[in-house]
């Protein structure tokens, strides 16, 4: 069984972490916080005292972390992951970044022959607890079936979309499908109240149709109850909107309407919105 | 069992009317062609002369129209369906329409003891052949009582929403949510394209997730495939998109990620590309 390092022990680090110790895995774990950490050396793992000693104890390591600055620093910072990595050592970073980045990080390690695979989530909170996250996977084939085991633990839907970085475009793709669509259903449900019409009813009979989606039926539910607690919270929507937006710039691929859910995620996290679900976004619309 | 009168023998209407006249309705029908007209009588149908000729022969009426102008002057132009209808009739109006002037007509018909309901629907040309139509529901309750036999016959989710014009402001959520919708997903899988990652491994990984919908399956497969033939042709949805610019203008409801989409049906007609299924939304993304 490969030696596993994990850095990053945040809400949904934590839990992955805990389901690999409970599958068996030998485990090193470093976090920004030491409360997680004591917590899971208490339950079996290792404490590791930087990303560099996690990579020397570890045959692979997964990165767990808020953004692209954050994978940078534990990857090549003082202390980083990769002046610890030996040859042929696997790096699996399962934090949402940018694509662009994410390539440029997988080929600096290959220069020391490590591996990397780019492997973001969806599914939140409650997918991490459960191993049920969906994995979008970037890199090489060989890498990704020795990753797949740890995979298996984590996640329940698990697709190898391409090379180094495809898993980030994927995200991203996801990220401006799942904001839009919030973004739409929430303009719908805003329209049928102001014209006097029970949005309730206007949700249930588009459900059933080509208007039917998992946004429409779960979001569409909490604009319906008004009650925003994450779920997703909307700063974390609104950070991915700009990897979006980066991811299309860099690419040249136009998206005009996904331009105006990037301001609407800014402006409700302006407003305060910031801890709020992304389904929040129907406080904007309103009247005020 | 009620005599129905039937107007409007379009793409829509004809599959609508016949479906009718199998259920055992008395059937009297009007349309602008003659050709469909001719059609249904030699399947046994009555041939109405004008509008007024229908009414005055019917206990019910439905109308199946292109849009708003065209719905006021069957209803109220000369030889219209007003002037001919008796006290205690019904009209069904199945078109889909402004939900103010829908409001407007229902009205007008009431000072003559006619009642109405709007009735719009979604389910594209199958739907009305196969008799699966999604029918949603304005008007009073007893009207809508007794229009639910036809409705049985023509479509398999009927759903009443609400008061007069609350059908078409639901077919205006419909359109708002389905037009958004196909613009997002092609937005994401032209972004996926362009940086270098396979859009068909991309519709995959999200359909399971919060990214997951009706669109992303079909239409989404549709812009993987650039197959466009219709479905539901891009001009009958851009007209739908003016139908919600007005709804949400008249009732002051902002819909900021729509005027984007509208905006884009619009090119995509001027584009010549009106007749595609309105998936087409994909080929403005495309590089020149």
């Amino acid at each position: 069984m490969e030696r596993v390092g994990f850095i990053g022990l945040g809400i949904m680090g934590k839990p992955m972490a805990q389901n690999l110790l409970s599958a068996g895995y030998p485990l090193t774990v470093h976090s920004r916080s030491t409360g997680p950490v004591d917590e899971m050396v208490a339950a079996g793992a290792t404490r590791g005292a930087s990303p560099q000693h996690v990579a020397g104890a570890s045959d692979v390591i997964i990165t767990m972390l808020p953004d692209t600055q954050d994978v940078e620093s534990v990857l090549f910072g003082g202390e980083g992951l990769a002046s610890g990595a030996a040859a042929g050592s696997l790096v699996i970073d399962m934090s949402t970044i940018d694509p662009g980045p994410a390539r440029a990080f997988a080929a600096r390690l290959a220069e020391r022959s490590v591996a990397m695979v780019d492997a973001p989530v969806s599914g939140g909170e409650k997918g991490a607890i459960e191993g049920t996250l969906s994995i979008m996977i970037g890199g090489a084939e060989a890498d990704v079936a020795r990753a797949k085991p740890l995979f298996d633990v984590l996640g329940s839907t698990i697709v190898h979309v391409g090379g180094d970085g495809a898993g980030q475009v994927c995200k991203a793709c996801n990220q401006l499908v799942v904001g839009a669509t919030i973004e739409a259903v929430a303009e719908a449900l805003s329209l049928a109240e102001r014209s006097g019409v029970d949005p309730a009813k206007v949700r249930e009979a588009l459900l059933g149709g080509f208007a039917g989606s998992k946004i429409l039926e779960v979001h569409g539910q909490r604009m319906l109850d008004r009650t925003y607690e994450p779920g997703f919270r909307a700063r974390l929507h609104a950070k991915d909107a700009g990897i979006v937006l980066k991811a299309a710039a860099d690419s040249g691929a136009p998206v005009p309407s996904f331009q105006v859910v990037a301001a609407q995620f800014a402006k409700l996290v302006e407003a305060g919105g910031g801890e709020l679900d992304h389904s929040a976004l129907r406080t904007l619309l309103d009247e005020p």
